[in-house]
């Protein structure tokens, strides 16, 4: 045949990825690069991690240690991440050598600060909930700053450290200024820059994936709505119960946070729906808990168009196999058993799609996800809660499931 | 949680597979158990297989010892087989100990030898296409019995070794005595036995596969049409042009065979359709290149099932996620190029899910698949064979494809 271009990398045979971090998001990529024969390197703080077994490479390194980011660029093709907590100066060095970095630098910076975040948004005109930085102890009197925040915008407020935190950590709703003092007091002691945002009346919460490459390829998955317990994820329904405009919307700003984050692969953004206006919460620059119904409920999953978005090849189409999916995460049971024991209960649910990220199981723990396709939304959703609570999920109050409490 | 049933394994955690031998069966097997959160252990013969990269544990190992085997049974709650060349008194050995062998023995002498195979299905109603057993040369003259069956049958006739052969290896057409001695002072050569059979006239050829486990669960795929090219398999068509009546009856037949040998895990029937009746060529006790389409085309994969029959976990779901699914192998290109080459154009196919294997190209050797899900037969029959033939796939002569050769 002629007119074969030229792969991208120059060395013979498949591209190679290097992955920094070796959990469960490293796993399905790992999934994702064995069918399409793309080589994978994972570069693990320890040896045993969820995304181990499945990988074709694997070196111990720390993502803060510039020479062992060094040593894995040296072997790959191009660099990306299953987490944020990388040392950037570092990263900023290889990609000036020419490694591709991706997501970039420029996109991490965002993505690991949520006060940089607040503000490069807030700059680009995308819509994100009322917010200040704290004073740190050298500048100022934080409490008074957040009772001057919540004097114009009511009580209670939501203190955020502007870092580190995930799943709900590093988030506290106070509702006054004493309790306010008890959190600031905290941050104080571990040197955490704190910002402040007014608590949102919502709606719903809503996930939009975005996949981009570095010649200006990007995609979009359709929006979903997801729900939330003590801040971590429970459920993502897709398309969920928002009007078709408002997912529409939530898909335009996912477009438009790509663009101004300037991300390479898949980029997850959160959003409030106030029943008004959408805000936009967290930004993640990876594929992200959100996106996990992707892997059987669109064309191609959010794993696969990372990978080809960080290997600059054309991105896969979005669209759902089917009207209704629903996912629910998988976490560890308050007796501490493994998920595996209710592996035969789980399975004897009609089309339900386990994953399970082998990892230790601990109570309240994720430890995988459940996903079901089909053509109701109620019939997908009771099912894919079903299997998780064969596996030992906790069933959680609020979410109005009717299911049986564990 | 009360009332989940305990697993089946003795040990604590996920349940552990062993996969006897590294191709690419193993190595999708090990993408599905990854998944699925269940272990494997591969035996390889060489470090650098197929099912390497994807392997969460590999061991060195040669299929044809029982010591070999004895070490990757103790590590496993079940041995399962990428190919049927497996050393089967060692297995009967390891079986008679308690070891779960899947397929069984029994089984795996069906699949291994097709005067065998052949003579067992004929005995329990299963059509099979007239055949005889050569004489070995102690026993008399093999291309005397040739010329007698060719008398009754006419010519050409097939010669068929009974073991040993795979992707139209050890399977000849002759047309005269001339040609049938030929064949027959080779085989005599290399001792082994052989069988003659009617050549069949085709309409088309089909493939079923069944899923069965331990506990007597069964399901079958819908059935396919498949095209082959000098005996390779060069495309699977779902649901083909068939009669929907031709297939339901294909199924039946699927069925019968898995009853009929006793299969555990995922058994794969290869038939021939004469325009007028249903006769079983071949049977494979694995997953089977007729099958890939599963992986995005049904509900669940043949290596999922394959699976969850071999730990006797309940069986998921066959139905089609589309309405029509075509699956098309990659072979290595005339010029030696690897497939990777071709990934760019490969992917900038509509909804191309491609699949390779990682495996070193050769000029004709099997790479990897492309499987296309979608509304109408001929458009994605069209778009994988656009994506195969960008991965370096010759266009073969016959299949009436209206694309330009490579």
């Amino acid at each position: 045949m002629s007119g074969r271009p030229e792969a991208s990398c120059a060395h013979r045979g498949p591209p190679v990825v290097g992955i920094v971090g070796a959990g469960q998001l490293a796993r399905m990529l790992c999934e994702s690069a064995s069918a399409l024969g793309i080589g994978v390197v994972v570069m693990a703080e320890r040896a045993a991690e969820a995304a181990t077994p499945a990988a074709g490479a694997l070196v111990e390194g720390s993502p803060r240690d510039g020479n062992d980011l060094r040593a894995l660029a040296e072997r790959c093709d191009a660099l990306t991440f299953d987490h944020e907590l990388v040392d950037l100066p570092s990263l900023a060095a290889l990609a000036s050598a020419g490694v591709a970095v991706r997501p970039g630098v420029q996109t991490l910076e965002v993505a690991v600060d949520k006060s940089t975040m607040r503000h490069r948004l807030a700059a680009s005109g995308v819509p994100v909930p009322p917010f200040v930085d704290l004073p740190g102890p050298a500048q100022g009197d934080a409490v008074v700053a957040v009772d001057d925040f919540a004097a114009a915008h009511g009580w209670p407020v939501v203190l955020k450290a502007a870092r580190g935190g995930y799943d709900g950590r590093g988030v506290w709703p106070v509702a006054d200024p004493a309790a306010a003092r008890s959190v600031v007091a905290g941050a104080a002691a571990s040197g955490t820059p704190m910002l402040v945002e007014a608590l949102v009346p919502l709606d719903a919460e809503l996930a939009v994936l975005v996949a981009r490459s570095p010649s200006g390829e990007s995609v979009v998955w359709p929006a979903v709505e997801t729900a939330q317990v003590d801040g971590v994820c429970r459920e993502v329904l897709v398309p969920g119960s928002l009007d078709r405009d408002v997912l529409g919307r939530a898909g335009d700003l996912g477009h438009q946070v790509a663009e101004v984050t300037g991300s390479l692969g898949v980029l997850a953004v959160e959003l409030f729906w106030t029943g008004a206006e959408l805000l936009v919460n967290e930004v993640a620059a990876r594929p992200h808990n959100s996106g996990h119904w992707t892997i059987e409920g669109s064309v191609t999953s959010q794993f696969e168009n990372h990978l080809r978005a960080v290997l600059d090849l054309p991105l896969g189409a979005t669209t759902l196999t089917a009207p209704a999916v629903a996912s629910v995460n998988v976490f560890g049971a308050e007796d501490g058993s493994e998920p595996s024991e209710g592996l035969r209960e789980a399975l004897s649910v009609p089309g339900a799609h386990v994953h399970l990220y082998g990892k230790r199981a601990r109570p309240g723990r994720k430890l995988g996800h459940v996903t079901i396709c089909g053509s109701r939304a109620d019939d997908v959703r009771t099912r894919a809660w079903t299997a998780a609570v064969a596996l030992g999920t906790p069933v959680p109050a609020g979410l109005g499931l009717g299911l049986e409490a564990s």
